[in-house]
């Protein structure tokens, strides 16, 4: 038997489709708050030996996050953790890496950060903005809008995220550069360049996504000189990390209309300071880190953890399974 | 040699593409105010024998379409007339088809309004009017948004601008059913079904898209049945011609919040008066018959009268020939 640290919310949800599981996996439950039950049964945190742990949208957004992690960290039979995010960056994974934990990233939101892409850029192209004023003063006002039809997309990171990302644009017949660390050729893609050439690429680029993971390599790789290679028309859209970007450095190209707007859903810090620069500018749109929460990631998150949680009883290879020496 | 009356403000653009076709063209320029010169020589209207004609957006919105038709219907020897329309049920059109005259519709600007519907439905699904107001009082304050993935979508009319919607919300991993007048298998469509069958399947669908032509058959299609029988979520988008709907109902169905949402860019009277309901409704998005009015539409339509051009001197095949007898 294994025990899973499942939270509460998760085991109601999944109550059917976790029972055929239940000869080969105890449920430990936490609940809001931190508290953990098994059979119904408040049990002390010492005697919650657990080897399976789901850092789940309901740990995250439920306020019992720390609880939980440190539940996981001080478990010494812990074996695998299925996060909910895509990206592992958070020092909590590199502590469970350097246990040699095994552990399974989400590609759960992509689906929903990848509409969040499309729809931001086509809220700027079409101009929305500007049509509701009309509709509002009741003015048969039209507006020319741009077309994302033969647009250029420079998407870094071309992983879960920025390849549904592709393959969006490419419906609409833009042209798709996916940049990753090694230029194998992708979905959605018109070609892929590794990070070495993103300068040489820039100049041409309608629309620039940053859906990489945020490394040593890539903290910041947004600076002056990448700002002010870019477009003067050029959008950028981070739905990464914030740290992606020299925030600084892009407050100063967008005040001097050297690129054409921001969609940052991602900041340096967050919740983003109320005296930001950022909230007022007319070049920016912003979401607070929320472009992951369509109406099916919860779902999509559920389906991925049971299958992996299957497949590890089966002993099957995972899904998503994270190179986890990365995260040292 | 034929005799081609080209908008002024196209001979200008398409200059050098047409030089190598002038051994075979002559070329008749229609200025804004309808006066047409021959050779820069002011000729009178009578004295121009036209073979050719291009009903362009210079035409449209030029101010003297009028002139350029009425020069059209008065000339004997007219063999071609290329529209910059999809729609040709303006009464011009079935006037052309009477006497024979070949025609060609526009797809051109189907990469435009595919782009207005798959937009202006994300408009809808993300929440944008919530997150701007969110953003301009500084608030940390996120959105749960639909999602366009597994939604169901009704695309009437799969032609030119139909097919694409389709291609775009599949790229999405909508659900696509397209409605043709047979049901063959098209690009985009997980399926394609007759107009007997849409009321079969309407009750499932989360976004219908109206983007068929104006028939006797199809006219008010959209009536008090149809939209009793749509989902109280569903978001209906209509991009074809405002006679589709029967506008009272839909104001009542809209009142009694029994669809959520209609996007409109075509309506009964264009310009829509200004005491029209349509205006201040707020589960109405529209716009003034504009979401063919993409970056891109004028490149691609003169591309598509250059071709068609070329094709006729050639005696090749003309490309989006239309079947005369359908508007007579």
């Amino acid at each position: 038997m294994r025990n899973l640290l499942i939270p509460d919310a998760a085991s109601k949800r999944l109550n059917a489709e976790l029972s055929p599981l239940l000869d080969s996996i105890n449920l430990y439950k936490m609940h809001e708050g931190g508290k953990i039950t098994f059979k119904g049964q408040r049990i002390d945190p010492e005697d919650a030996d657990i080897h399976y742990g789901w850092f789940s949208r309901d740990v995250m957004f439920g306020g019992y996050g720390r609880e939980y992690a440190v539940q996981l960290l001080k478990s010494p039979n812990l074996k695998w953790v299925q996060s909910a995010t895509a990206g592992l960056d958070n020092s909590f994974f590199a502590k469970l890496a350097s246990k040699g934990i095994r552990m399974t990233n989400s590609d759960a939101q992509a689906p929903a950060i990848a509409e969040y892409v499309i729809a931001s850029v086509l809220e700027r192209y079409q101009g929305f903005v500007d049509r509701r004023q009309y509709q509002a003063s009741h003015n048969w006002q039209d507006n020319d809008f741009r077309e994302l039809y033969n647009s250029n997309w420079l998407v870094i990171g071309y992983g879960n995220i920025g390849r549904r990302v592709g393959i969006i644009a490419n419906a609409f017949e833009a042209n798709v550069t996916g940049v990753k660390r090694s230029s194998v050729d992708s979905p959605g893609a018109n070609k892929v360049i590794t990070y070495a050439d993103i300068q040489n690429v820039l100049p041409e680029q309608d629309v620039v996504v940053l859906a990489c993971a945020l490394t040593d390599d890539t903290k910041e790789m947004v600076n002056e000189a990448f700002l002010t290679a870019m477009k003067k028309d050029a959008v950028l859209v981070n739905i990464g990390r914030g740290d992606l970007i020299d925030e600084a450095a892009l407050l100063k190209t967008l005040d001097s209309d050297q690129i054409d707007y921001a969609i940052l859903d991602v900041f340096h810090t967050e919740p983003l300071p109320a005296d930001s620069q950022f909230w007022d500018h007319p070049r920016v749109l912003l979401t607070p880190h929320s472009s992951n929460q369509g109406s099916g990631t919860n779902d999509r998150g559920d389906r991925l953890f049971m299958r992996n949680l299957t497949a590890l009883v089966k002993g099957d290879a995972l899904i998503n399974e994270v190179d986890t020496k990365e995260l040292l």
